[in-house]
């Protein structure tokens, strides 16, 4: 099969999650990485692009010009950069008829993820966003479960997503990744939009429901910091489902501990994100079952066997598989996260920002 | 060691909570249980006290005429009725000078509630409310564990109480336990009355904090119910202390699945009462132990070593094992749940309802 | 229901496994007790007796002599006391026609426990053997589904019995319990008398298949220590199934982790002693179900809901229920331990001891 | 960096483990795979090479001959056939100075390993045998701390290697990845071989040591299949270290369950192939500490920050990441698993199909 020809914007040295998506692009074969902004210091963005073999460019433009410019330039790119900067690079992408695979949230504000809202649909091209915890078998046959009717109708959904990196200020301290992320001009809001968009994407994702209105209390505990690094929120649906999300980065301990649990009115599901490879099934009165990866058809997002352990990377990859399906069959697959799943996780901040300032009254997501 | 002469109200043929309670007072031999009212039916009572041995009364009054009229009458009487009977059976006991152990929570409503606090007051004799879990050993750890600073300062405590018993409207179906609790005469509240109070309980106990306002969600999935099966509360500490609660009695899957995550800004702990004998400490940084019952000094409320679990029973009997402590020394030991956790119970489920009809609104505890 | 009035012989001030029958022996409320042989020290024994308001006696004699006499005298005994003083004590009970409850293994040689088993036999009297962990609700049902067929043929039986208390040579330090335990004299054996014979036990009670014969390796880890303290043995069994026991007593980290995995050729079954409310029932290419306490008809042996931890105690006090069941009813109930499982362990723990001379030489079981 | 060109024999459509090596040599873009030898039937190689976008053989010769005579032919080889098979490749491929990669175990006869290790000895080019499950990085973590004797002296070590998908003849039902392992000819061997060696790899390598005897039962439980599909084997070490080896393919229920103690005199560390982010580590009376991947130093072998999930590809990776290193370096690194290892593995069967045949008779390892 042919691979598609994959570029990079962000992700340069040292940075997390720039190298997650080169190996979860590169895993099944189907993108070649070609060429990246890596820095907007040219001497810097080409040393590094050397070391990986790419062709390197100082700028978003010249990146644009230059491989639009050649016969086997880039046909879609990866915004890995930090937020406010996404708008800025995935409109010119879209004009310039890239495909953009951008990092999740969708932008800093609602203004930057309105231009980008625009480009897409101004552009031929098509735009997804890398909710990757939606690429995990468990998740997805979740999905499928709760889609076929064994849970019954929904009535709660709990989303917790807990992690005590940021216990201390150690965006003070130069930790490159904390200190955009607790810059409310670069991220926008502090775990909400960092980690609790996950959360939230994952319930609607699971569910196949968004939230009519949402009552939110966010906190910030460390001193000094500009942004969030708490967040207990209530959800409400029209079907009559109710849910919760904890967000948190100051809860010492815990790594990255997303976990969901999904209540129905005849069985409920478990799944956890540090132990990917189960699905807890309950149907009322009947033992628990632990589904393992590969079974009851969860093998179709899977590698290897059951017992074989597959992780993050593998679910991030999953997600790319299916930008490439999208890519190389034209087709738009609502399932995979794309503009609309974007818009919806800003109105998700922004909702838990208007209801924290008025006292946790509840405000509709736009 | 002498045994201490123990009466029971409530706790007839098939009810749950009562055989508990006369296994935990059996369990360390400090308690001779030796009398009950075990129906409002004299035959029925006295068959079944006869059954365990007992002398049987038909209502509390006779109860309290025939053992204040024995030289060997008893000297505290546990009452583990429907809610609503604790404050008629908890001040004519207390009137007579019996020492009374009262199920959880106080009473039905506010003015039973007060009626008992005034019959406390005016009583030489004590007053206990059996929040059980305060029994458990890595509970009575962790409590202490904070109290010496290991935390450093708190920032979040989240207990939830879950349980999927109540899925169906089974109340409707001639179960007894399901029919009371659902009973909002009975019982004056759903979920967060039953449970909710156990959860709000265990954080003060472990933190050494009261709440000051909270705001809650409370929901009634099972049509037909009159009162709530579900509920989402948020906390606010004086200290800035946050924390969130959520009681659930619709979780399908869900036995008895209480747990409690606390943080602090240098160390967190976890603990699950369904795997009660383990305590997970995370201090910044380093790996988390999972300290074991024995370990720790946490061998001072255990029966058996490391290993040989201990459970529901044991811990209940920890309490027992207090309030004999109580008697026979005459002292009042107020980390032993008595009069005062229980009007906070009360403020904490009334707070809940004033909230919810306010739609979430931040309502102070009484 | 009438109580059976219990004595006890061992279990003084400190021992462990005395204290555990007690609270056994009364938590279900069948047996008072009622005398006790707490010491050799006649005045030592009557003061530890005092305290829990029990008659003490200075010698089993005296303690035959004394009881029988009376109109109360006690009608069952429990015998607690390091293993070479099972049989003295056994003998003269059964002799007196007292029933007898003896703690495991059997004896400390082949020749107490013949005599023993001949006292047995001459005795109206009733002899059980407290393999308390054949108590377990989940280890019953797990009896009950293979006899079912539930697992098909049984193909596998692991036992893994792990602890690490002797990993260092506390019996030098004044450790009571490591004393004789790891004295030849007084325990006939190490790691595979004190726990390998759980284990075995365990095995042949839920398969209902003793082995034929078997191979073993010992090792004794500890310097100058006069007993093994860690053991492999391999089983076969008449049917074709296989086996493997693990006894050790000085793997660190371990506290008292007994664990069962059975595997037929349908369906296989794991359950593990520290988390003992729940089974693991897997069915070919089928989910695991997790088996709660309470589901599938274990209720009947438990005291509470599932989601309610019952640990060690509770199970130790079911063996007490059976015990009460056999005396009432007159009637000898095979699967309750008995003298004949009794003299398995020891045949399994020559049988070992043997295996071990010849280099680990399959040996039969006597 | 230059990326190795790589080719591969074996691993033809639907072949599991060819997939695995594919993406592990992809995962860090230290590998361009170029071309494959995947049938013996060239034009179905060629298919299913021109669906990887490689140059497709139908013979190793053909293969050889190809390669070497380009300039840009591949330098290292991975074989991934059945066992049978691996000789013949390794010792053509070696012999034309090809680096070979190959899987486990190093053949299906002693006299097939002696082949390969002559052609080794002769050749310039490298061999190493994936051994994958030591890529993992808590086990690189483990054998650190046992080499910096945070353990003290090694007493014990067992090892289980547990899966059940043999628990049916599937091999009669034209399961192929069944068939060829079930048949001795091209296998050499059943559970012992395929997944016994990994086991007895692992002991070796967490603790530095190889066994000098060992006592092996091994059973077949699976009508009619011509190979052991279940074995018990006990291995003693020179230092004293005993240990024990359980695998089997009809665990039902069991997924790929490989698991490891290991016990010193002053600590004991355990580990779980399908949890395989942590490891436990228990010093002597301390809380057990759960290390998570990553902390501790384990980062150097991780992609990703704690809390997400790596697994059986990643490690996979891993050990290709080693074998780059040792290609591009053209050092040979010891802790990568060789030559030497494969004949150890070798005469690990040897021993413990001749200690079968003798009814366990303790037998040198050769």
């Amino acid at each position: 099969m042919r691979q598609i020809r994959l570029g990079m914007i962000g992700g340069g040295e040292g940075a997390l999650i720039g190298n997650v998506h080169r190996i979860a692009a590169r895993l099944d074969d189907r993108f070649s990485l070609d060429a990246g902004v890596f820095s907007s210091d040219p001497d810097r963005s080409n040393a590094f692009a050397s070391t990986l073999g790419l062709r390197g460019y100082g700028s978003v433009d010249a990146f644009i010009n230059g491989e639009t410019a050649r016969d086997d330039g880039v046909e879609a790119v990866s915004i890995v950069t930090p937020n406010h900067l996404h708008a800025d690079a995935a409109v010119k992408c879209l004009d310039a008829g890239l495909h953009v695979i951008c990092d999740k949230p969708l932008s800093a504000t609602a203004k930057q993820a309105a231009r980008i809202a625009q480009a897409v649909e101004n552009s031929s091209a098509q735009f997804f966003l890398t909710h990757n915890y939606t690429g995990y078998p468990m998740v997805r046959l979740a999905r499928d479960m709760v889609a076929r009717g064994e849970l019954g109708a929904l009535r709660l959904i709990t989303v917790n997503y807990v992690q005590g990196w940021l216990a201390n200020p150690i965006e003070t301290e130069g930790h490159k990744q904390a200190e955009w992320r607790t810059d409310p001009v670069q991220s926008g809001a502090g775990a909400i939009g960092d980690i609790g968009t996950h959360a939230y994407n994952l319930a609607c994702f699971v569910t196949g429901q968004d939230a009519q209105t949402l009552s939110a209390e966010l906190n910030t505990f460390v001193q000094g910091r500009a942004v969030d690094d708490n967040a207990f929120v209530n959800l409400r649906f029209v079907s009559g489902m109710r849910g919760s999300i904890w967000a948190s980065q100051v809860a010492i301990g815990s790594k990255n501990d997303l976990s969901l649990k999904l209540v129905g009115d005849r069985a409920a599901i478990d799944w956890e994100q540090e132990n990917p490879n189960e699905l807890r099934f309950s149907k009322i009165d009947e033992p628990t079952q632990i589904i393992a990866r590969g079974q009851m058809g969860s093998d179709k997002w899977s590698r290897t066997p059951p017992g074989h352990p597959e992780g993050f990377i593998e679910a991030f990859a999953n997600l790319y598989g299916d930008v490439a399906d999208c890519l190389q069959s034209g087709q738009i697959n609502h399932s995979v996260p794309g503009i609309a799943d974007g818009l919806v996780g800003m109105s998700f901040i922004q909702a838990c920002q208007i209801s924290h300032e008025k006292d946790g009254q509840w405000t509709p997501l736009a």
